[in-house]
């Protein structure tokens, strides 16, 4: 039996924790509340975060790092992506030495510019083939409810990726496998830029016309900026690129949609912030994406819009008729 | 000032029709059926097909092909696809000997597998440097309510395109050039069977993770069609490949992913065709679509379950689980 441990209890790394637990692990889950942890053990659910869904007994919760960590053979991580080096740094000492690092995080390290994968193994010392990264269409609230998604697993080491392929296989969850890292963490932090966009300009009432506008453009761009940091193409393509940003974009469920669409309706980032708990990692990590690709020299129009309403002041419905009304051209 | 005439009354042929005239053309509009030709000269409206929209004055309607042909630039053929042939060859010693064909049809014929711009070829011996096919996230109705939208002009002779640019460019209707005709053709016609198997999904209850995972392995399937055919991969990341796939899969403004919803829902091909009174092109297109497949030696699995719900009597629900959990490999 695999031991997992699942660090952050938010509502995607509490769906994983039961996706393990489904697929046969044994599964920490670390929340940094006691009471939190103490509240998921008692009701065998997280009210907080993903209420009306059973956990299975194998998750166990807890608020204490090493007790979590003990003896496991993958790690989980979901935090929040800006909070992931400090958490780690904490941590790094009570990891396992040869344990599989898996990331659930989608974002860019602002200052920095570098993956989470890359501050995964800056932080631990651990070398890339020990790193993996998980991502594709996958609406937690939908793998909750065990309807069927299919999700990809990014690892150089193809051992490391299989092991980890069966650890969260279950009839409802279906994970492929893929060496590039690069390009899987890049379409998953990108999307959420492209879903606030696309909040933005559904919040203004454009349609779906508009929508599939930006998704296509949202993501050239992502595949312009991988092909520079040397990702693969097919991979924009695939589960963890086209199949991710779709689903993001499409759905009231998704945080950064949600959040681009009250920035559409009017109200200010501070407004938005105020009145929702959860993070939507867009918002910051549109400045990372943005100082990453002008670091490779990459045109990324639709983040830099993005950056300007979030970041600069400028109004929503300016930016959508800026992105759809660009000079006529051969495509 | 470009003399154009579109062949086909219904919602994106009146819709079309609205963005020539827009665009600064004179337009003749046909419909076959003289009352319906009476009733937009006298409304200024089509009631039928496209409610509550004004047209233009420079669209004018008549029930005479020959009086619609007369003279004019260019032809657009906007019919049902399955008709073509028919309403071509009744057509064809009245069109003007330069004038440009533009499609904006979106299947391929049934018993011969060609595409409409094949087709058009055939039965009027025109060059295919004359015939041109639009295609894009184009929904009809929010075209018609002026909302932001691109869309890909494909036609192999630049000069062609370029002027059938120009005769549609509007504030709100942007045409890019592309000279990979049978790509975009292509991802028209395939993306009406991807959108009745993403219809099928949400009528079983499904939600956006199924729904992109269907899309991005639609968009493969097509591609991979596409490459046997000798188009350009580029295409289907574009807007007439992914742009139009996806909006044609989100919008409820989609007949076919409507009628897709409604036999996931539990009706029959024919109960959803008593119901509905226009046509879903992906229900007879499918079976052409695997024909053509087939012929190439090209796996599309997607549209084989497509054919088996439409046409072989195979279930809805036992389609989804079927696509949903294919082998765990790499992807």
């Amino acid at each position: 039996m695999t031991r997992t441990a699942v660090l952050g209890a938010g509502s995607w790394g509490t769906t994983f924790a039961k996706v393990l637990a489904d697929a046969g692990c044994d599964v920490h889950l670390f929340a940094r509340r006691p009471e939190l942890a103490k509240a998921i053990t008692e009701d065998g659910e997280n009210r907080d975060y993903l209420p009306g869904v059973r956990l299975p007994d194998a998750v166990r919760a807890t608020a204490d790092a090493a007790e979590a960590l003990l003896g496991v053979d993958v790690v989980v991580l979901a935090v929040p992506s800006q909070s992931l080096r400090h958490n780690l740094t904490e941590w790094r000492a009570l990891l396992p030495g040869d344990a599989t690092l898996l990331s659930l995080m989608k974002g860019i390290e602002l200052g920095t510019t570098k993956r989470m994968s890359e501050v995964v193994c800056e932080v631990t010392g651990a070398g890339s083939d020990r790193v993996a990264a998980l991502s594709g269409p996958n609406l937690a609230r939908e793998i909750a409810a065990e309807q069927p998604a299919a999700t990809v697993i990014a690892c150089t080491d193809a051992d490391r990726a299989a092991a980890l392929q069966a650890a969260c296989h279950t009839g409802y969850f279906r994970p492929y496998t893929n060496p590039d890292l690069i390009g899987c963490e890049l379409g998953g932090a990108v999307k959420n830029v492209i879903a606030l966009a696309c909040g933005i300009a559904a919040g203004l009432g454009f349609g779906d016309n508009t929508r599939a506008s930006l998704i296509t453009r949202g993501l050239a761009e992502t595949a312009r900026l991988g092909a520079a940091l040397g990702a693969e193409p097919a991979t924009f393509a695939g589960l963890a690129g086209l199949g991710d940003l779709v689903a993001t974009c499409s759905s009231p469920l998704s945080r950064n949609r949600t959040f681009g669409e009250k920035l559409g309706q009017g109200l200010s980032v501070e407004q938005v912030q105020r009145s929702t708990r959860q993070t939507a990692e867009g918002v910051k990590s549109c400045r990372s994406v943005l100082d990453l690709a002008r670091a490779h020299g990459v045109d990324v129009p639709i983040t830099e819009a993005v950056v300007r309403v979030c970041h600069e002041g400028e109004s929503a419905a300016r930016m959508v008729r800026e992105i759809m009304s660009r000079e006529a051209k051969p495509e």
